[in-house]
């Protein structure tokens, strides 16, 4: 049966890996002003890949557990803001919007880390690189707001 | 506990809305051949808020029930696809890739509504009118597709 989780949950993780298939950096993210440590490109889906896999595993590691509501629900509000955040940004090339929805993201991914954390110790472990990874993505968001004032993003 | 499963639940449905305030039909859309009965467009967000309670509503009434891992994991993919279909449809005007998005709803949530039955009656009613609409809305997708065969959204 954990195994039929982490299918569910991997789906739900490739819907949102679709949008960055979809909404590729293209021309305008490259002739953004970036800060010197920001990652090179081929990183981010290597990334993401790694992550997907760690938050299907910590989903269907509690998914059997009673008790597991308030992390299921937190898991389901993570992977709809995370699938959000690259239409935003590289669809809509709204930085700001970007950053409020990182934002939303970071406290989702914490709460569901915690939430986890207290079901199964491992569970919450695999959620610790996903929130330095949204850690930096926001860092990497914020700086580039910062970076391009005149850009129309800024809207 | 259940108001905070609802909020956190809304939130998700909340962040799949947002697609939809972010990529309106616009011109592309209004100038597609659509079927007879087709809804009006002031139907969809007046049905979006309706179903997005339901679904809410849906996800609290179970959360805190032993057993819920199957239906709040199915919970969670039909979320993450649920936001991914406006962007693919309205944002990159793929209507092919909104079908395959759409019937991947579809089955996530018929999947959800069976497990959530299980569970709770009312919650498993609740997901009702959502496999409803999005049978619409995939009969919508489809037929659009039909009736536009020279339309760049069908590559």
């Amino acid at each position: 049966m954990t195994w039929v989780y982490f299918a569910i949950f991997f789906c739900a993780c490739a819907s949102a890996g679709a949008t960055g298939a979809m909404f590729q950096p293209g021309e305008w993210y490259r002739s953004l002003n970036k800060p010197s440590w920001t990652p090179p490109d081929w990183l981010f889906p290597v990334a993401w890949t790694t992550l997907y896999i760690c938050m299907s595993a910590a989903g269907a590691r509690v998914a059997g557990l009673d008790g597991s509501g308030l992390a299921l629900s937190l898991w389901a509000l993570q992977i709809a803001l995370n699938t959000l955040w690259t239409p935003v940004f590289f669809g809509k090339q709204n930085m700001r919007g970007g950053m409020v929805v990182l934002s939303a993201l970071w406290i989702a991914v914490a709460a569901c880390m915690v939430a986890l954390w207290q079901l199964d110790w491992l569970a919450g472990l695999l959620f610790l690189p996903y929130l330095a990874w949204v850690t930096t993505a926001g860092a990497l968001n914020w700086s580039v707001l910062q970076l391009n004032p005149a850009q129309p993003g800024q809207a």
